[in-house]
């Protein structure tokens, strides 16, 4: 072998995946060896990034839908110089490996987010292209596309199959998202087998009903096919294209191939052998011909095209200082030099003036008051836009040109919004907020949980956080919410008991880069609590002391969070006039309290006191780690009730008595 | 006002919203003045049901999907004689009646399912159709048409945009449900404004794309066009369709109407009193002339349709005895007399036997035990029937003609899968069970918590249950699911540690009326416990001691579930080798353990001993309920790994050895 074909370097791809998934035991090798031919035709002919620095700015997005194909992007980082050595290859799904069952962000080099959830890939993509077409509408210059590179997503009829494939190509569509160019293996085969029985969708048409340029029928083991669609599909720069690839799943395999038997299992020892054969592969496992790995070998290009990026943002800089300055802020993720300063000041402000709102609309002053230092927000709301209070002076629509697109009308796309929200912060120059109601991040939940996992800062906003929604009833009430949320790991839960912590949320959420941060909010007014300069500042350790007797004495505390610290506080005054002597403390994210050292949560949840009810308008059980056997928990475990919400909180026993009667009743 | 005309017909239900939504000061009137003409001519001149019986088991099903809309059922259910009196709509959205802010089935007579979470109704009423469908292909016979009805949903842009609808429409195109009729309620409208700006798609034909015929451009507010669409749509047997109705939200409010001003707020008395002149309605707040009550009274209809078909019924009875007196068990719900006795037999010999299998494996078992007593089980997997194993060995897909047919190849569409095992559950003569893998039990979240909010009698099952699953790595290893499926209200989750648990937890759930049941299993084989028929007997307790001293007497106690108890076993045992004395509680359902009287729970667990420690691989905080602050957990709280299961339990100190150094080192 001198010069390789396109088959040969395709089939290195095929070899890596079938051995790996043969010397782990476990994988799936047949959606790289079926997706090998586009793989290699869009990586070498059109991919624009940089092996030697995967986190270049403008490079092209690359997104492995169908996950559990990781072999193909495994292959893929390893043969295009990526530091992916051969060794991890040899490791793959091994613990400590680089090379994980399904691609993980940050785990592995050149993977640009984690998939493996089916369809979340695609929705990241969607947001990946977004975050591209509003950065360059806001940064560009006559001369100057600083920002101008596509979004790859490759997917399978597993993606397509799944609701929020529908959400975000809708969304696609709407927006025109012209880079985004996304591949469907076609291959007719799902895990049950032939998709027939349980996929006839004309996918073709429900694109080109999104508004997609769809290009059909296209041969996915044909190189000239391919080259023609990419061509096809780059040239179109108002709609979004989706290929369509006829494809063969485990194409090479002599007997497995077209069957859901390659899958998801090893082809085994004696199929792998005729592969060989078949394909004309003679070489060892885990060995690749010296002209083939040239023929991959990506890093001078890369570096090439890097190094001309530089250049121009180089003069760029020269001709538009500022723009580049703020570009490269935020491409850092840092924020203004300003900005926690003035958070605090405003929080400083608000513990003085002391606003009786919901937090909903706390949120939203927060909005208010924090948005024009923080160009990178880039907000929306899942069609519940005067409910959640999203919207602010500032917010421009990103279906327009204006230069300061930052607000987002996902329309009732739950789902879809918050993995896109992962695709936005995942790109980089933005940190996106997204909205609903509390009850319906069940709609979101495992976008949720990757937003945690990937992990991105992103930030989910909650409102009509409890019962205290009154009339919409039972299927809007969150009951298990708060709970579920907090247990996800690496999730950080808010939920403020007034104006100020609402501000320190947003602030706390704002500031946070290792991960999310979920912000539940009131429909209803909370009362205001005073607070010395010292306790303000303690909301940001995520639980503390709001009040205690005058002595500093006390008999038992009451813990609360949200709408319920009022309530306790009423508590602890009525306890007070029966003599009996109560702490109160607002807990406003759990998460946040946990990681405090020891010390901390040992000064404001002593050891020596037994005696505490908690309080929160959600399930109960969840406080018995504050709580424990000895103490009581107010809250509520049955679904909820259509009715005004001050009947409901008496209906449901979440009262001020409650509170008052489980103090009196521990021993 | 002697003949009413049909617009007379329509404009009570929209005087009725408008009033209603008035004096409770919340709700949406927009939705049913918009749809108020589609309705009046679906009721008065093709809805077949009874008012005087709503439980008539051949009614056509009406769904409202867009339930926020509920004034409009609650008309409907009104004027047409149900028993729901005038007193029950001017208490609209206040406690205790029964005009709740959403549809609640089991709470107004009428009322289909619970809706309010937008898609799901329409995912509920593809399985309704579903039900009929292969109800009829069992239990009709030529001239008995016993199963014969249609099903109606209306919904709107909202419903659309949501994913799910993509899921559910696809299947019912695949599945060919002819009698299945929705109608768009396409107004143009949601609640951020005019839809132009995120809803673009061309919805007809996607709908086309789905092998939906599709009524284009149907005049809402034209009875005859609407009545000639509506003959279309049942003259087409062999696909569902769709009605694309245009329509004015908020229709005859002079200054409201078509904007998002009526959607979701009190009109105003101003504009109520114009809308009263401009449709020429003077009559008092609530109050309906007679002409127009008679023009709507559909009771001496509905009992002429009943007394028809029972009729029929008798007659098919006496040619088919068999077969009546099955679908009559079937539609009451009940089990064949013989199941529980059978149920109990296979356990006592499994408890002999001691299988040593995964559990999942179990649960397959139990599924060909169970399977042949119970034709009314219908299960269906989104795509991983080869993991979750729930093919058995009669299972006979529904895309066949066969009589039997019994299982759903969902493909790759977990919400939508759960919400019509509801629907189907709803519609009566099945059991339900559905599976994937447990994590992700998060993209059907809230068609779980419908589940056990409606409530309905599915199984839900979730293979893969922990880090146990290895090498697919952390976007497939659930950690915090167990504990968050559990705080769902009413929902059942059971985790059995042995194929004998998991016979038992598929009694449960199969005899459970009142609710849902999760059963969660593992990928990895599990070992089997020894038990006296006593404790054979206790797991149906949810809780109960696996394993005490030979002289009962204990100085701990551990617990745990699922592939955790024989962990807790062998850390039992070595401790006793260390002289420490240790009970062991198997806790396959917290939730049900947790009803059982407080003796019963005092016997497991007595109040005197505080050393306790708990093993599960989830969240540990979830087990404070039991140990409180004084016990130990042994679990995880952050994501999984990627590698093989036994590594993975090792990585994450979920071992024998922690168990024994948690408990000893309680104090």
């Amino acid at each position: 072998m001198t010069t390789p074909t396109r088959r040969d370097l395709a089939n290195a791809i095929r070899f890596l995946a079938m051995d790996a998934v043969e010397a782990a035991k476990s994988g799936h090798p047949g959606m790289p060896m079926g997706m090998a031919d586009i793989a290699e035709v869009l990586w070498n002919d059109f991919l624009s990034h940089n092996p030697g620095n995967p986190h270049w700015f403008n490079r092209d997005r690359f997104v492995l839908s169908n996950g559990h194909g990781s072999m193909l992007i495994y292959a893929l980082l390893h043969l295009s110089g990526y530091d992916l050595p051969i060794e991890q290859l040899k490791r793959f799904r091994q613990l400590h490996s680089k090379t994980a069952g399904h691609p993980e962000y940050g785990h592995t080099p050149g993977v640009e987010t984690t998939t493996g959830p089916l369809g979340q890939g695609f929705a990241n993509a969607v947001g990946m292209a977004l975050a591209e077409k509003i950065l360059a509408q806001r940064f560009n210059r006559p001369g100057f596309d600083v920002v101008d590179h596509n979004t790859w997503v490759f997917m399978g009829d597993g993606c397509l199959m799944e609701g929020i494939s529908h959400e975000v190509a809708s969304l696609a569509g709407t927006w025109g998202l012209g880079k985004l160019i996304a591949f469907w293996d076609d291959n007719r085969i799902s895990i049950d087998g032939d998709t027939a029985g349980w996929f006839t969708d004309d996918t073709a048409a429900r694109f080109e009903a999104y508004g997609w340029q769809v290009i059909r029928k296209v041969d996915g083991h044909d190189p000239q096919e391919l080259l023609q669609a990419i061509r096809t599909a780059k040239a179109e720069t108002g709609k979004p294209t989706l290929i369509c690839c006829r494809t063969v799943i485990g194409y090479g395999a002599p007997t497995k191939c077209g069957k859901e038997s390659c899958h998801g299992a090893p082809l085994g020892k004696d199929e792998i052998a005729a592969t060989r054969e078949a394909m004309g592969w003679p070489h060892e496992a885990f060995t690749i011909p010296a002209a083939v790995a040239t023929g991959w070998d990506a890093r001078t290009a890369g570096a090439e095209r890097e190094r001309r990026w530089n250049a121009l943002f180089d003069n760029y800089a020269g001709a538009h200082p500022e723009a580049a300055a703020e570009l490269r802020r935020r491409i850092a993720g840092e924020l203004p030099a300003n900005f926690a300063e003035a958070a605090q000041a405003y929080a400083a402000k608000l513990q003085q003036d002391g606003p009786v709102v919901a937090s909903r609309k706390a949120s939203q002053m927060a909005l208010e008051a924090f948005g024009p230092l923080l160009p990178e927000l880039i907000g929306g709301s899942a069609d519940l836009a005067h409910s959640n209070l999203t919207l602010w002076k500032g917010s421009r629509s990103v279906t327009s040109d204006d230069a300061a697109a930052n607000y987002v009308h996902y329309g009732v796309r739950e789902f879809g919004m918050s993995a896109i929200s992962n695709g936005i912060a995942l790109h980089g120059g933005f940190i996106p907020y997204d909205a609903t109601f509390l009850v319906f991040s069940d709609y979101a939940r495992n976008a949720l949980r990757m937003s945690a996992l990937i992990p991105t800062r992103a930030i989910h906003v909650f409102t009509h956080d409890s019962i205290g929604l009154g009339e919409d009833g039972p299927t809007h009430q969150p009951v298990e919410h708060l709970a579920s949320l907090r247990y996800i790991p690496n999730n950080d839960v808010w939920r403020p008991c007034d104006a100020v912590e609402s501000a320190v949320s947003w602030q706390a959420a704002i500031e946070r880069r290792g991960g999310p941060s979920c912000l539940v909010f009131s429909r209803q007014n909370l009362a205001h609590q005073p607070r010395s300069d010292e306790q303000l500042a303690d909301i940001a350790r995520g639980g503390y002391v709001l009040s205690d007797p005058a002595d500093a004495s006390f008999d038992l505390i009451l813990l609360a969070t949200g709408s319920e610290v009022e309530l306790a506080m009423e508590a602890m005054r009525r306890l007070a006039g029966e003599g009996i002597k109560a702490r109160v403390v607002s807990m406003p994210s759990t998460d946040v309290f946990d990681r405090q050292p020891l010390e901390w949560r040992e000064g404001v949840l002593p050891s020596w006191c037994r005696k505490r009810v908690a309080v929160e308008a959600g399930v109960t059980d969840y406080w018995r780690k504050y709580v424990g056997l000895d103490g009581a928990v107010i809250g509520i475990d049955t679904f909820g009730a259509s009715a005004p919400a001050d009947q409901l909180y008496k209906h449901f026993g979440i009262t001020v008595e409650a509170v008052v009667d489980a103090a009196k009743s521990l021993r």
